[in-house]
Protein backbone atom coordinates (compact mmCIF):
# COMPACT_ATOMS: atom_id res chain seq x y z
CA UNK A 1 0.00 0.00 0.00
CA UNK A 2 1.23 3.42 -0.85
CA UNK A 3 1.80 6.37 1.93
CA UNK A 4 -1.11 8.15 -0.48
CA UNK A 5 -3.56 5.38 0.36
CA UNK A 6 -2.24 4.44 3.72
CA UNK A 7 -2.80 8.65 4.81
CA UNK A 8 -6.30 8.55 3.33
CA UNK A 9 -7.46 5.24 5.00
CA UNK A 10 -6.25 6.94 7.99
CA UNK A 11 -8.24 10.19 7.38
CA UNK A 12 -11.44 8.41 6.53
CA UNK A 13 -11.50 5.82 9.30
CA UNK A 14 -10.66 8.85 12.06
CA UNK A 15 -12.36 11.20 10.46
CA UNK A 16 -9.30 13.41 10.93
CA UNK A 17 -6.73 15.89 9.10
CA UNK A 18 -4.57 15.84 12.52
CA UNK A 19 -1.19 14.77 12.14
CA UNK A 20 0.53 14.89 16.37
CA UNK A 21 4.15 16.01 16.07
CA UNK A 22 6.41 13.74 18.71
CA UNK A 23 9.17 16.19 19.82
CA UNK A 24 10.17 15.06 22.58
CA UNK A 25 11.99 17.37 24.64
CA UNK A 26 12.87 16.64 28.08
CA UNK A 27 12.57 20.13 29.59
CA UNK A 28 8.74 19.59 29.12
CA UNK A 29 8.03 16.80 30.25
CA UNK A 30 5.36 16.29 32.32
CA UNK A 31 6.81 16.27 36.25
CA UNK A 32 5.53 12.37 36.69
CA UNK A 33 7.79 11.25 33.82
CA UNK A 34 11.36 10.80 34.60
CA UNK A 35 13.62 12.85 32.52
CA UNK A 36 15.72 9.88 30.62
CA UNK A 37 14.90 7.76 27.38
CA UNK A 38 12.61 5.76 29.70
CA UNK A 39 10.65 7.95 30.60
CA UNK A 40 10.23 9.95 27.10
CA UNK A 41 9.04 6.13 26.02
CA UNK A 42 6.71 6.18 28.36
CA UNK A 43 5.39 9.43 27.70
CA UNK A 44 5.38 9.15 23.96
CA UNK A 45 3.62 5.75 24.05
CA UNK A 46 0.63 7.59 26.26
CA UNK A 47 0.56 9.55 24.02
CA UNK A 48 -0.23 7.30 21.22
CA UNK A 49 -2.21 4.83 23.11
CA UNK A 50 -4.30 7.71 23.86
CA UNK A 51 -4.61 9.79 20.65
CA UNK A 52 -4.40 6.91 17.86
CA UNK A 53 -7.79 7.22 16.63
CA UNK A 54 -7.87 10.89 16.61
CA UNK A 55 -5.27 11.17 13.80
CA UNK A 56 -4.26 10.94 10.21
CA UNK A 57 -0.96 10.50 10.97
CA UNK A 58 2.02 11.00 13.49
CA UNK A 59 5.29 13.03 12.66
CA UNK A 60 8.50 12.40 15.17
CA UNK A 61 11.52 15.11 14.57
CA UNK A 62 14.39 12.94 14.51
CA UNK A 63 16.65 15.78 15.66
CA UNK A 64 14.80 15.56 19.43
CA UNK A 65 15.93 12.08 19.18
CA UNK A 66 19.66 12.99 17.84
CA UNK A 67 20.18 14.64 20.84
CA UNK A 68 20.40 11.49 22.62
CA UNK A 69 23.38 9.29 20.20
CA UNK A 70 22.66 6.11 19.20
CA UNK A 71 20.29 5.31 22.42
CA UNK A 72 17.85 7.97 21.14
CA UNK A 73 17.46 6.70 17.30
CA UNK A 74 17.04 3.14 18.47
CA UNK A 75 14.15 4.56 21.05
CA UNK A 76 12.64 6.31 17.61
CA UNK A 77 12.96 3.56 15.83
CA UNK A 78 11.07 1.94 18.75
CA UNK A 79 8.35 4.62 18.54
CA UNK A 80 7.76 4.26 15.11
CA UNK A 81 7.35 0.32 15.21
CA UNK A 82 4.76 0.73 18.32
CA UNK A 83 2.48 2.97 15.96
CA UNK A 84 -0.19 0.90 14.50
CA UNK A 85 0.23 -0.03 11.03
CA UNK A 86 -3.21 1.85 10.22
CA UNK A 87 -1.67 5.33 10.49
CA UNK A 88 1.33 6.30 8.56
CA UNK A 89 4.54 7.91 9.94
CA UNK A 90 5.64 11.05 8.87
CA UNK A 91 9.66 11.20 9.82
CA UNK A 92 10.55 15.20 9.81
CA UNK A 93 13.88 14.89 9.04
CA UNK A 94 14.40 17.49 6.79
CA UNK A 95 16.97 15.43 4.89
CA UNK A 96 18.54 16.09 1.65
CA UNK A 97 22.36 15.64 0.11
CA UNK A 98 23.96 14.48 -3.47
CA UNK A 99 22.23 11.41 -5.15
CA UNK A 100 24.82 8.53 -3.66
CA UNK A 101 24.07 10.52 -0.12
CA UNK A 102 20.64 10.81 -0.24
CA UNK A 103 20.34 6.79 -0.93
CA UNK A 104 22.03 6.61 2.06
CA UNK A 105 19.18 8.49 4.40
CA UNK A 106 16.19 7.15 2.02
CA UNK A 107 17.38 3.98 3.60
CA UNK A 108 18.30 4.93 6.97
CA UNK A 109 14.23 6.59 7.30
CA UNK A 110 12.36 3.79 5.27
CA UNK A 111 14.06 0.59 5.63
CA UNK A 112 15.96 0.90 8.90
CA UNK A 113 13.33 3.07 10.97
CA UNK A 114 10.66 1.93 8.97
CA UNK A 115 8.91 5.47 8.78
CA UNK A 116 6.18 5.66 6.18
CA UNK A 117 7.08 9.06 4.48
CA UNK A 118 10.11 11.87 4.99
CA UNK A 119 10.63 15.57 4.91
CA UNK A 120 13.03 16.52 2.57
CA UNK A 121 15.07 20.04 1.84
CA UNK A 122 14.81 20.96 -2.16
CA UNK A 123 17.73 23.22 -1.94
CA UNK A 124 20.37 20.98 -3.75
CA UNK A 125 17.83 20.07 -6.71
CA UNK A 126 15.72 17.14 -8.30
CA UNK A 127 18.93 14.36 -8.28
CA UNK A 128 19.44 15.05 -4.21
CA UNK A 129 15.79 13.80 -4.43
CA UNK A 130 15.35 11.34 -6.52
CA UNK A 131 16.43 8.45 -4.49
CA UNK A 132 13.71 9.15 -1.73
CA UNK A 133 11.30 9.21 -4.85
CA UNK A 134 12.38 6.02 -5.84
CA UNK A 135 10.52 4.33 -2.28
CA UNK A 136 7.20 4.44 -4.54
CA UNK A 137 5.49 3.26 -1.99
CA UNK A 138 6.66 5.77 0.55
CA UNK A 139 5.91 9.74 0.97
CA UNK A 140 8.33 12.69 0.40
CA UNK A 141 7.20 16.01 1.74
CA UNK A 142 9.45 18.85 0.00
CA UNK A 143 10.23 21.85 2.13
CA UNK A 144 8.17 24.91 0.25
CA UNK A 145 7.00 27.16 2.75
CA UNK A 146 7.71 27.08 6.26
CA UNK A 147 6.14 28.77 9.14
CA UNK A 148 9.90 30.02 10.84
CA UNK A 149 10.51 34.00 11.09
CA UNK A 150 12.90 33.72 8.87
CA UNK A 151 11.69 31.99 6.38
CA UNK A 152 11.30 34.94 3.41
CA UNK A 153 15.33 34.78 3.60
CA UNK A 154 15.12 32.76 0.61
CA UNK A 155 11.37 31.04 0.53
CA UNK A 156 9.88 34.77 -0.93
CA UNK A 157 12.93 35.59 -2.87
CA UNK A 158 11.62 37.10 -6.18
CA UNK A 159 12.23 34.75 -9.52
CA UNK A 160 12.93 36.40 -12.88
CA UNK A 161 11.88 33.49 -15.05
CA UNK A 162 12.73 33.33 -19.06
CA UNK A 163 9.75 35.27 -20.32
CA UNK A 164 10.55 37.72 -17.71
CA UNK A 165 7.48 37.15 -15.26
CA UNK A 166 8.17 36.90 -11.85
CA UNK A 167 7.04 34.10 -9.06
CA UNK A 168 8.53 33.48 -5.43
CA UNK A 169 11.31 30.56 -4.87
CA UNK A 170 8.70 28.53 -2.59
CA UNK A 171 5.84 29.02 -5.60
CA UNK A 172 8.64 27.69 -7.74
CA UNK A 173 9.29 24.79 -5.50
CA UNK A 174 5.68 23.66 -5.83
CA UNK A 175 5.57 24.11 -9.45
CA UNK A 176 8.71 21.71 -9.46
CA UNK A 177 7.33 19.23 -7.28
CA UNK A 178 4.00 18.97 -9.06
CA UNK A 179 6.61 18.26 -12.13
CA UNK A 180 8.00 16.18 -10.67
CA UNK A 181 5.30 13.88 -9.27
CA UNK A 182 5.55 11.01 -11.85
CA UNK A 183 5.34 8.52 -9.13
CA UNK A 184 2.55 10.37 -7.19
CA UNK A 185 4.51 9.97 -3.37
CA UNK A 186 5.57 13.80 -3.61
CA UNK A 187 4.11 15.88 -0.81
CA UNK A 188 5.28 19.37 0.51
CA UNK A 189 5.50 21.03 3.44
CA UNK A 190 3.56 24.25 3.78
CA UNK A 191 2.94 26.29 7.13
CA UNK A 192 -0.33 27.75 8.03
CA UNK A 193 1.50 31.33 8.75
CA UNK A 194 -0.92 32.76 6.08
CA UNK A 195 -3.54 31.03 4.63
CA UNK A 196 -3.59 32.96 1.15
CA UNK A 197 0.15 31.85 1.04
CA UNK A 198 -1.45 28.34 1.38
CA UNK A 199 -3.94 28.18 -1.30
CA UNK A 200 -1.27 29.48 -3.35
CA UNK A 201 0.92 26.41 -2.69
CA UNK A 202 -2.67 24.49 -3.12
CA UNK A 203 -3.37 25.48 -6.19
CA UNK A 204 0.13 25.26 -8.04
CA UNK A 205 0.83 21.98 -6.54
CA UNK A 206 -2.94 20.76 -7.57
CA UNK A 207 -5.27 18.71 -6.33
CA UNK A 208 -3.15 15.48 -5.96
CA UNK A 209 0.13 16.20 -3.56
CA UNK A 210 -1.07 16.48 0.12
CA UNK A 211 0.45 19.74 2.19
CA UNK A 212 1.80 19.16 5.33
CA UNK A 213 0.93 22.05 7.38
CA UNK A 214 2.61 23.04 10.57
CA UNK A 215 2.70 26.12 12.32
CA UNK A 216 -0.89 25.79 13.88
CA UNK A 217 -1.28 26.36 17.58
CA UNK A 218 -4.39 25.32 19.98
CA UNK A 219 -5.91 28.37 18.67
CA UNK A 220 -9.43 26.84 16.38
CA UNK A 221 -9.08 29.95 14.22
CA UNK A 222 -6.16 28.90 12.85
CA UNK A 223 -6.84 25.58 12.23
CA UNK A 224 -10.19 25.68 10.40
CA UNK A 225 -8.60 28.58 8.02
CA UNK A 226 -5.57 26.55 7.06
CA UNK A 227 -7.72 23.60 6.47
CA UNK A 228 -10.27 26.01 4.43
CA UNK A 229 -6.60 26.99 2.06
CA UNK A 230 -4.90 23.92 2.13
CA UNK A 231 -7.07 20.92 1.17
CA UNK A 232 -8.34 20.40 -2.40
CA UNK A 233 -11.44 20.44 -4.44
CA UNK A 234 -12.72 17.31 -2.26
CA UNK A 235 -11.95 18.49 1.22
CA UNK A 236 -8.82 16.45 1.34
CA UNK A 237 -4.97 16.11 1.92
CA UNK A 238 -4.28 18.89 4.18
CA UNK A 239 -2.57 17.50 6.85
CA UNK A 240 -2.61 20.27 9.58
CA UNK A 241 0.33 19.46 12.31
CA UNK A 242 -0.04 19.81 15.39
CA UNK A 243 2.94 19.32 18.41
CA UNK A 244 3.51 20.83 21.69
CA UNK A 245 -0.55 22.40 22.00
CA UNK A 246 -1.23 18.79 22.20
CA UNK A 247 1.68 16.74 23.54
CA UNK A 248 2.67 19.00 26.87
CA UNK A 249 -1.42 20.25 27.68
CA UNK A 250 -0.55 19.28 30.67
CA UNK A 251 2.39 19.43 33.13
CA UNK A 252 0.93 17.34 35.45
CA UNK A 253 -0.44 13.72 35.94
CA UNK A 254 -3.04 12.46 33.67
CA UNK A 255 -1.34 14.47 30.66
CA UNK A 256 -2.32 11.80 28.02
CA UNK A 257 -6.01 12.38 28.81
CA UNK A 258 -5.20 16.02 28.57
CA UNK A 259 -4.16 15.08 25.31
CA UNK A 260 -6.24 13.89 24.33
CA UNK A 261 -8.79 15.95 25.36
CA UNK A 262 -6.70 18.74 23.14
CA UNK A 263 -6.79 17.03 20.47
CA UNK A 264 -10.67 15.90 20.34
CA UNK A 265 -11.23 19.87 20.34
CA UNK A 266 -9.21 20.24 16.95
CA UNK A 267 -10.53 17.40 15.39
CA UNK A 268 -14.68 18.39 16.39
CA UNK A 269 -13.32 21.61 14.27
CA UNK A 270 -12.18 19.59 11.53
CA UNK A 271 -14.90 17.37 11.73
CA UNK A 272 -17.61 20.00 11.55
CA UNK A 273 -15.81 21.29 8.37
CA UNK A 274 -16.53 18.32 6.81
CA UNK A 275 -20.08 17.58 8.05
CA UNK B 1 39.97 27.87 20.52
CA UNK B 2 37.78 28.75 17.97
CA UNK B 3 37.10 25.76 14.81
CA UNK B 4 38.47 28.36 12.31
CA UNK B 5 41.89 28.96 14.61
CA UNK B 6 42.30 24.99 14.85
CA UNK B 7 41.94 24.93 10.79
CA UNK B 8 44.53 27.65 9.96
CA UNK B 9 46.92 25.66 12.90
CA UNK B 10 46.29 22.50 11.14
CA UNK B 11 46.43 23.52 7.81
CA UNK B 12 49.55 25.75 8.96
CA UNK B 13 51.30 22.57 10.33
CA UNK B 14 50.66 20.23 7.64
CA UNK B 15 50.78 22.49 4.97
CA UNK B 16 47.96 21.30 3.39
CA UNK B 17 44.39 22.30 2.61
CA UNK B 18 43.14 18.53 1.89
CA UNK B 19 39.90 17.23 3.86
CA UNK B 20 39.45 14.15 3.29
CA UNK B 21 35.65 12.75 3.31
CA UNK B 22 35.16 9.82 5.70
CA UNK B 23 32.21 7.86 4.20
CA UNK B 24 32.07 4.69 5.07
CA UNK B 25 30.24 2.65 1.84
CA UNK B 26 29.77 -1.58 2.96
CA UNK B 27 29.98 -1.83 -0.85
CA UNK B 28 33.67 -0.25 -1.66
CA UNK B 29 35.40 -1.40 1.63
CA UNK B 30 38.15 -3.34 0.81
CA UNK B 31 37.66 -7.00 0.71
CA UNK B 32 40.09 -7.41 3.68
CA UNK B 33 38.10 -5.97 5.67
CA UNK B 34 34.85 -7.49 7.09
CA UNK B 35 31.42 -6.31 5.97
CA UNK B 36 29.93 -5.15 9.08
CA UNK B 37 30.35 -1.87 11.73
CA UNK B 38 33.48 -3.39 13.28
CA UNK B 39 35.17 -3.57 9.55
CA UNK B 40 34.49 0.33 8.98
CA UNK B 41 35.52 0.73 12.10
CA UNK B 42 38.94 -0.74 11.23
CA UNK B 43 39.17 0.40 7.71
CA UNK B 44 38.34 4.33 9.15
CA UNK B 45 41.24 3.92 11.87
CA UNK B 46 43.84 2.36 9.21
CA UNK B 47 42.60 5.82 6.79
CA UNK B 48 42.94 8.47 9.67
CA UNK B 49 46.13 6.81 11.02
CA UNK B 50 47.65 6.73 7.44
CA UNK B 51 46.35 10.62 6.69
CA UNK B 52 46.74 12.51 9.75
CA UNK B 53 49.79 14.49 8.69
CA UNK B 54 48.25 15.39 5.38
CA UNK B 55 44.76 17.08 5.91
CA UNK B 56 43.42 20.40 7.35
CA UNK B 57 40.42 18.33 8.37
CA UNK B 58 38.58 15.53 8.18
CA UNK B 59 34.97 15.65 6.92
CA UNK B 60 32.84 12.17 7.60
CA UNK B 61 29.18 12.05 6.24
CA UNK B 62 26.67 11.06 8.83
CA UNK B 63 24.59 9.71 6.19
CA UNK B 64 26.69 6.55 5.75
CA UNK B 65 26.68 6.13 9.62
CA UNK B 66 22.56 6.19 9.79
CA UNK B 67 21.93 3.53 7.49
CA UNK B 68 23.44 1.42 10.62
CA UNK B 69 20.81 3.22 13.20
CA UNK B 70 21.96 3.79 16.89
CA UNK B 71 24.88 1.57 16.88
CA UNK B 72 26.19 3.36 13.42
CA UNK B 73 25.46 7.19 15.39
CA UNK B 74 27.71 5.75 18.59
CA UNK B 75 30.80 4.51 15.90
CA UNK B 76 30.36 7.82 14.31
CA UNK B 77 31.02 9.41 17.52
CA UNK B 78 33.69 7.06 18.02
CA UNK B 79 35.67 7.93 15.20
CA UNK B 80 35.63 11.56 16.01
CA UNK B 81 36.36 11.21 19.45
CA UNK B 82 39.24 8.90 17.53
CA UNK B 83 40.84 11.90 15.39
CA UNK B 84 43.37 14.12 16.90
CA UNK B 85 42.77 17.16 18.95
CA UNK B 86 44.88 18.95 16.53
CA UNK B 87 42.30 18.43 13.02
CA UNK B 88 39.79 19.68 13.21
CA UNK B 89 36.05 17.29 12.26
CA UNK B 90 33.59 18.85 10.06
CA UNK B 91 30.59 16.97 10.30
CA UNK B 92 28.47 16.66 6.95
CA UNK B 93 25.15 16.70 7.95
CA UNK B 94 23.18 19.73 5.90
CA UNK B 95 20.71 20.04 8.85
CA UNK B 96 18.56 22.95 9.15
CA UNK B 97 14.86 22.99 11.11
CA UNK B 98 13.07 25.59 12.78
CA UNK B 99 14.89 27.58 15.37
CA UNK B 100 13.58 24.88 18.26
CA UNK B 101 14.42 22.04 16.74
CA UNK B 102 18.08 23.49 15.28
CA UNK B 103 19.15 24.12 18.30
CA UNK B 104 18.61 20.21 18.85
CA UNK B 105 20.73 19.06 16.04
CA UNK B 106 23.48 21.43 16.90
CA UNK B 107 23.83 20.47 20.32
CA UNK B 108 23.52 16.54 18.98
CA UNK B 109 26.79 17.59 16.62
CA UNK B 110 28.49 19.65 18.46
CA UNK B 111 27.93 18.21 21.99
CA UNK B 112 27.05 14.81 21.40
CA UNK B 113 28.77 14.04 18.76
CA UNK B 114 32.35 16.32 19.33
CA UNK B 115 31.98 17.48 15.82
CA UNK B 116 33.76 21.33 15.74
CA UNK B 117 31.87 22.45 12.72
CA UNK B 118 28.43 20.85 10.27
CA UNK B 119 27.35 21.60 7.06
CA UNK B 120 23.50 23.23 7.10
CA UNK B 121 21.18 23.75 4.36
CA UNK B 122 19.69 27.66 4.47
CA UNK B 123 16.69 27.00 2.61
CA UNK B 124 14.72 28.03 6.30
CA UNK B 125 16.93 31.49 6.64
CA UNK B 126 18.44 32.91 9.48
CA UNK B 127 16.74 32.15 12.26
CA UNK B 128 17.48 27.85 11.35
CA UNK B 129 20.80 28.96 11.39
CA UNK B 130 21.30 30.93 14.51
CA UNK B 131 21.46 28.16 17.22
CA UNK B 132 24.67 26.73 15.06
CA UNK B 133 26.09 30.28 15.40
CA UNK B 134 25.88 30.36 18.69
CA UNK B 135 28.46 27.74 19.25
CA UNK B 136 31.18 30.04 18.82
CA UNK B 137 33.97 28.07 18.78
CA UNK B 138 32.10 25.66 16.06
CA UNK B 139 32.01 26.45 12.42
CA UNK B 140 28.62 26.52 10.43
CA UNK B 141 29.22 25.55 6.66
CA UNK B 142 25.97 27.07 4.67
CA UNK B 143 25.33 25.18 1.50
CA UNK B 144 25.67 27.54 -1.30
CA UNK B 145 26.40 26.28 -4.59
CA UNK B 146 26.79 22.13 -4.29
CA UNK B 147 28.35 19.88 -7.10
CA UNK B 148 25.29 17.45 -8.08
CA UNK B 149 23.74 17.76 -11.41
CA UNK B 150 20.80 19.19 -10.28
CA UNK B 151 22.22 22.01 -7.98
CA UNK B 152 20.70 24.25 -10.82
CA UNK B 153 16.94 23.99 -10.23
CA UNK B 154 17.48 26.19 -7.33
CA UNK B 155 20.37 27.32 -6.95
CA UNK B 156 20.97 29.13 -10.38
CA UNK B 157 17.58 30.98 -9.89
CA UNK B 158 17.71 34.37 -11.27
CA UNK B 159 16.77 36.87 -8.33
CA UNK B 160 15.17 40.16 -9.19
CA UNK B 161 16.61 42.70 -6.48
CA UNK B 162 14.50 45.35 -5.40
CA UNK B 163 16.67 47.97 -7.41
CA UNK B 164 15.89 46.04 -10.34
CA UNK B 165 18.95 44.01 -10.69
CA UNK B 166 19.60 40.18 -11.32
CA UNK B 167 21.35 37.78 -8.77
CA UNK B 168 21.14 33.86 -8.71
CA UNK B 169 20.19 32.67 -5.48
CA UNK B 170 23.81 31.35 -4.72
CA UNK B 171 25.31 34.20 -4.99
CA UNK B 172 22.11 35.60 -2.70
CA UNK B 173 23.41 32.88 -0.01
CA UNK B 174 26.86 33.92 -0.06
CA UNK B 175 26.06 37.58 0.17
CA UNK B 176 23.43 36.61 3.18
CA UNK B 177 26.24 34.54 4.72
CA UNK B 178 29.13 37.42 4.70
CA UNK B 179 25.99 39.75 6.69
CA UNK B 180 25.45 36.63 9.08
CA UNK B 181 28.54 36.34 10.31
CA UNK B 182 29.23 38.33 13.20
CA UNK B 183 30.43 35.90 15.05
CA UNK B 184 33.29 35.15 12.41
CA UNK B 185 32.38 30.98 12.59
CA UNK B 186 30.47 30.98 8.84
CA UNK B 187 31.71 29.05 6.51
CA UNK B 188 30.48 28.10 2.92
CA UNK B 189 30.22 24.57 0.59
CA UNK B 190 30.97 25.70 -2.81
CA UNK B 191 31.43 22.89 -5.37
CA UNK B 192 34.67 22.83 -7.84
CA UNK B 193 32.58 21.95 -10.67
CA UNK B 194 33.26 25.53 -12.01
CA UNK B 195 36.17 27.68 -11.24
CA UNK B 196 34.76 31.03 -12.03
CA UNK B 197 31.62 30.49 -9.91
CA UNK B 198 34.06 29.52 -7.15
CA UNK B 199 35.96 32.55 -7.80
CA UNK B 200 32.33 34.38 -7.84
CA UNK B 201 31.92 33.20 -4.44
CA UNK B 202 34.88 34.53 -3.30
CA UNK B 203 34.33 37.33 -3.93
CA UNK B 204 30.86 37.89 -2.87
CA UNK B 205 32.10 35.79 0.57
CA UNK B 206 35.08 38.37 1.18
CA UNK B 207 38.39 36.81 2.46
CA UNK B 208 37.48 35.59 5.97
CA UNK B 209 35.27 32.74 5.09
CA UNK B 210 36.23 29.39 4.54
CA UNK B 211 35.19 27.76 1.60
CA UNK B 212 34.54 23.71 2.10
CA UNK B 213 35.04 22.60 -1.90
CA UNK B 214 33.63 19.25 -2.48
CA UNK B 215 33.44 17.64 -6.34
CA UNK B 216 36.99 17.19 -6.40
CA UNK B 217 38.20 14.00 -8.23
CA UNK B 218 42.31 12.52 -8.35
CA UNK B 219 42.74 15.08 -11.23
CA UNK B 220 45.64 17.41 -10.61
CA UNK B 221 43.99 20.06 -12.93
CA UNK B 222 40.15 20.34 -10.69
CA UNK B 223 42.06 20.40 -7.61
CA UNK B 224 44.51 23.11 -8.58
CA UNK B 225 41.81 25.27 -10.27
CA UNK B 226 39.88 24.84 -7.89
CA UNK B 227 42.52 25.64 -4.92
CA UNK B 228 43.04 29.24 -7.05
CA UNK B 229 40.08 29.94 -7.30
CA UNK B 230 38.52 29.14 -4.12
CA UNK B 231 41.08 30.48 -1.88
CA UNK B 232 41.77 34.09 -0.33
CA UNK B 233 44.18 36.53 -1.20
CA UNK B 234 46.38 35.06 1.41
CA UNK B 235 46.32 31.93 -0.12
CA UNK B 236 44.43 30.25 2.62
CA UNK B 237 40.70 28.93 3.56
CA UNK B 238 39.79 26.64 0.71
CA UNK B 239 39.23 23.40 2.21
CA UNK B 240 39.56 20.85 -0.83
CA UNK B 241 37.62 18.59 -0.15
CA UNK B 242 37.90 14.43 -1.57
CA UNK B 243 36.51 11.17 -0.29
CA UNK B 244 36.50 8.62 -2.80
CA UNK B 245 39.24 8.51 -4.75
CA UNK B 246 41.37 8.59 -1.50
CA UNK B 247 39.80 6.13 0.64
CA UNK B 248 38.61 3.69 -1.78
CA UNK B 249 42.38 3.57 -3.66
CA UNK B 250 42.45 0.31 -3.62
CA UNK B 251 40.24 -2.46 -2.91
CA UNK B 252 42.90 -4.81 -1.35
CA UNK B 253 45.42 -5.22 1.47
CA UNK B 254 47.50 -2.34 1.98
CA UNK B 255 44.66 -0.17 1.38
CA UNK B 256 45.51 2.20 4.35
CA UNK B 257 49.30 3.00 2.66
CA UNK B 258 47.37 3.08 -1.06
CA UNK B 259 45.15 5.93 0.52
CA UNK B 260 48.38 7.69 2.11
CA UNK B 261 50.12 8.02 -1.61
CA UNK B 262 46.97 8.73 -2.79
CA UNK B 263 46.47 11.75 -0.25
CA UNK B 264 50.07 12.88 -0.56
CA UNK B 265 50.11 13.35 -4.37
CA UNK B 266 47.35 15.53 -3.38
CA UNK B 267 48.86 17.22 -1.01
CA UNK B 268 52.15 17.36 -3.35
CA UNK B 269 50.45 19.84 -5.50
CA UNK B 270 48.64 22.17 -2.73
CA UNK B 271 52.25 22.36 -1.73
CA UNK B 272 53.69 23.68 -4.77
CA UNK B 273 51.05 25.83 -5.25
CA UNK B 274 52.16 27.58 -1.87
CA UNK B 275 55.97 27.29 -2.35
Amino acid sequence: MTFKDKLLRAAANNRSWLCIGLDPDIGKLPEVVSRDLKGIEVFLKSIIDNTADLVCAYKPNIAFFEIFGGPGIELLKGIIGYISDEIPVILDAKRGDIGNTSKMYAQAAFEYLGADAITANPYLGYDALAPFFEYKDNGVFILCLTSNPSSADLQKLAIKRPDGSKILLYESVAAMARQWNTKGNIGLVAGATSPSELSNVRKIAGEDIPLLVPGIGAQGGELVSALMAGRNSQGKLAIVNVSRSVIYASSEGGYAEKARTSAESLVEQIRALSA
